[in-house]
């Protein structure tokens, strides 16, 4: 980076700036949409538009989204009949890549600890062929 | 409505009820989506999210969402050349209907107020023939 | 309002726009706050915040926010022996005024339509003394 | 942690995961709360919640927030005249520490790359007599 620097910075390597970064792109999804409308019908147009706003952000490679209403409990009745995204419903993993390495992290609502759970699940060589960066 | 109600309930028109509700999503829409990372590649998916969760909500006949990143001003270089969702960027036209009432209400950012304005911009009877709702 | 109008207005009563303006703060509160960490020790604070934010808005006269994070259902252990907070948690009581005519709106989280509903509770003229809009 | 898996996991040092870590709270700060309305006023109860808030998650020891409005440009007049959060308000610094280990991390906006900046500004061991944990 060889932008002008107001605050101090620490060293990192590729790798743990990765994992910096990385944390940032779960903890950006968790808190950004819950709350949103959601149905069985629009859960896929809701999880392309995540994927394409973490797509964007900086070493992102390649980011899959899931949004499942059903782990939402039953539905109400008639015009409350919809539900809004909860944390149980969302599944994120995301690929970020430097150079020679990768990491790859991930949210999951694990039921057992009544958590969404952010965990670092590889940190490694990129996976596949180097692939070109989505223009913007 | 027939559900049990804990809470009290004022009498409202079906006017005044669909006006409350056009409030509703408006407040949401403005709540829930500032901050996701966009840019003009993404602007159209964001944008038909938004419309799929706000037509989940009750008396929602249609809506239409228009985000322009371009409002957001000049961009930033290198991998801070894109940008989150800012008020300017969003405006949004939601049509809601009740039997023979319909309310049409609109968020747009108002430059010379410097203000996300919500305003009711109609109320009559519904434009064109009833649609469907949409099944869910 | 004298503002110039880029878009058409409706025509509407004092009461009829209050209820507009009701929407939109109940709307907005549901969808700005879902997911914030919170305890039954921070409960308080977040909820004086909430209250803070909501009484900036046009026309609210009064706002009280409950967070009961014991809604949350059990807790986990550990480090993960925390919550953020979901729609069962939050209860918000609005009141706003405009001149003599006021209206007092609500969202609580109804368990029997697993739907956090927002219903207006009363319109008509202002509870007790008027008070000075406070400044700001 | 000795709680049962489902996703599997990198092994990462305590620098490493607390890396991790500090990237969660960063973005999930700027994900959660702009949008909020805010005025000089409310600014400091504003700040105090997110620090309430973030200082729940884990590994956090010490966090500070300041949200200065008026760095968001001239007010509007009249009912207009509130602002509400954006990203060139919000400055984080956050402390994370496990055992031995400390990661310092912020979030500022950079007027020159008009981006919200997220960096590690220090590894190293904990500043100061280790606290203990507040109780939850």
């Amino acid at each position: 980076m060889n932008e002008p620097r107001k605050t101090p910075a620490a060293r990192l390597s590729r790798r743990e700036a990765l994992l910096f970064e990385a944390g940032i792109k779960l903890g950006g999804v968790f808190h950004q949409y819950l709350g949103m409308p959601v149905s069985p019908r629009t859960a896929t147009v809701l999880a392309r538009a995540v994927e394409a706003a973490v797509g964007l952000q900086p070493f992102v490679r390649s980011v899959r989204v899931r949004v499942d209403p059903g782990r939402g409990g039953p539905l109400g009745r008639g015009r409350f009949a919809y539900r809004y995204l909860t944390a149980e419903m969302l599944e994120v993993t995301v690929e970020l890549v430097d150079g020679p390495v990768a990491v790859e992290a991930r949210l999951t609502h694990r039921g057992d600890l009544r958590f969404p759970l952010m965990s670092v699940v590889r940190v490694g060589p990129p996976k596949g062929p180097r692939r070109r960066r989505r223009s913007r």
